[in-house]
């Protein structure tokens, strides 16, 4: 059997026995006998910009800090060089409120747009392609040979997944090494937390990977390429729209990464194919995500 | 090898022939040879309520008319006997904008809201708890042999899912029988979908099993209890929220239905255990879904 991979080697690491995260429930099982199982936590968390009331995020309520700084940052609502004076989480009121020395860009725009048709929410989809315009997204090479050995580490890395489930992974990765392992109930608030911690310590993306255990959408694509990370890999499938915008960026995009086998649909001219895939041994069964199937 | 499932049977079934909601998409696999693949669409549809734009949903595009109704619905933005005067979809703009004959109690407080804060989505979430205090789900009872028997069906059914993956289902069922079987790349467009039917055709919800392949969370409740349904099964797991929310409105929470196995963790009192678990014919290797797992 394979053994767990040794989570000192992260800077962060999922801790699945934070008696916060999970909850033993009881229920019934098929043959009608009891059954206790262990269920993740979903909680409640608005996040304000200055004074301004963004969102309400389900989340699980680990760093609702970095959740709060990415959710923000991946948005657009906050520029590049935003000077941030503080984050502030209240537990008990379940907020975060973001502070920045001057106005945002965003709560301008609010302000103008509430002027006439009430709410400007609706339009944070079209904000966020805006964004992206600017992006352009550095040559870096990537071997397929860290790909198999970042989904190694990564499915043998003591999880909530592995421990009660029904929860996504986002990870930073630099080469092989898988850096920062996130998890929430909601895989955009991984990626977002992910977004928070590289805001917060300054983390240079041009030579990073993203791993992540949803599918392939239009907003994992874009949230990817706002942070400046040219490598985007999923265990799941993809969405059209999330293919096209990953070629108009220069994001190279890769799905459906089970044991030996993936397949790239956009910028595959970084990968450099170090290994023969055959060669590759396959995780082992205990460690295997059950849900690296199509529809995650 | 089963059979398929007869899609006549079904008063709205999947429909993976539809060239709208998929491509082929080309890239290259682990071996380096070119590759080309089947993705589903992903297409974004700002939602009018009135002259109030209320949100842009990502969805696979199909019935709009539906999502919408069944969006605001689900986010008790109208009322139970709301008189809808129009729902009118736009391919071009891709909007949908629906109109009710007097002024509904979401615009009211949106009006008053952005007078003070400036945007009143982030309190949408708070709304739908509220939704919810009016809520009584009848005593339905559900036979095992029933959940045996849908997921069986569902699982044989040609979709979208199993040519071409990365979407989730939702199916509204009557006793052994799935009626209306609704896929979007939001999991929670397809149960919107599923509610806007419902409205539309004015379905008696009482007696019906919503079925999703998607995970268990508080949203997923709330919105089943929203639609008046009491049961809620799925292949995947819960989150502690949904649990609780589940037993405070009553109703009944299966998860985790992986061939014979299931696990209630809500509302077990509406379970008839009318046929012994050790009989029932598992799901053939072709059509089970592999994600079936943890983290869908």
């Amino acid at each position: 059997m394979a053994k767990e991979t040794d989570v000192t080697d992260y800077l962060i690491a999922p801790d699945p026995a934070a008696t916060r995260l999970t909850r033993a429930v009881s229920g019934v099982d098929h043959n009608g006998e009891i059954s206790q199982i262990s269920v993740v936590e979903e909680r409640p968390l608005t996040i304000f910009l200055n004074g301004q009331e963004i969102v309400t995020a389900m989340t699980i309520g680990d760093y609702p800090e970095y959740l709060a700084l990415g959710f923000l940052r991946n948005q657009g609502m906050l520029r590049d060089n935003e000077d941030i004076t503080g984050v502030d989480y209240d537990d008990e009121l379940e907020t975060v409120v973001v502070r920045t020395a001057s106005q945002t860009t965003y709560e301008e725009k609010l302000k103008k747009k509430t002027r006439t048709s009430g709410c400007a929410v609706g339009t944070v989809f079209g904000d966020m392609m805006e964004g992206l315009e600017g992006v352009t997204l550095p040559a870096t090479e990537v071997r397929t040979s860290w790909l198999y050995a970042l989904a190694a580490q990564i499915n043998r890395t003591p999880s909530l997944y592995l421990q009660a489930g029904a929860i996504h992974g986002t990870v930073l990765c630099h080469q092989d090494r898988p850096l920062v392992y996130m998890e929430d109930v909601g895989r955009h608030n991984a990626v977002d937390k992910i977004a928070g911690w590289m805001l917060r310590h300054q983390s240079v993306a041009g030579d990073k990977i993203l791993y992540t255990t949803g599918r392939l959408t239009s907003e994992m694509v874009i949230k990817t390429a706002m942070m400046g990370i040219p490598v985007l890999a999923s265990r799941s499938g993809f969405t059209a729209w999330g293919v096209e915008i990953a070629r108009q960026v220069g994001l190279t995009l890769i799905g459906r990464m089970r044991g030996q086998r993936f397949v790239c649909l956009a910028g595959d001219d970084r990968l450099i194919r170090d290994v023969d895939p055959g060669t590759v041994v396959v995780e082992d069964g205990k460690h295997r995500r059950k849900s690296g199937g199509k529809n995650t």
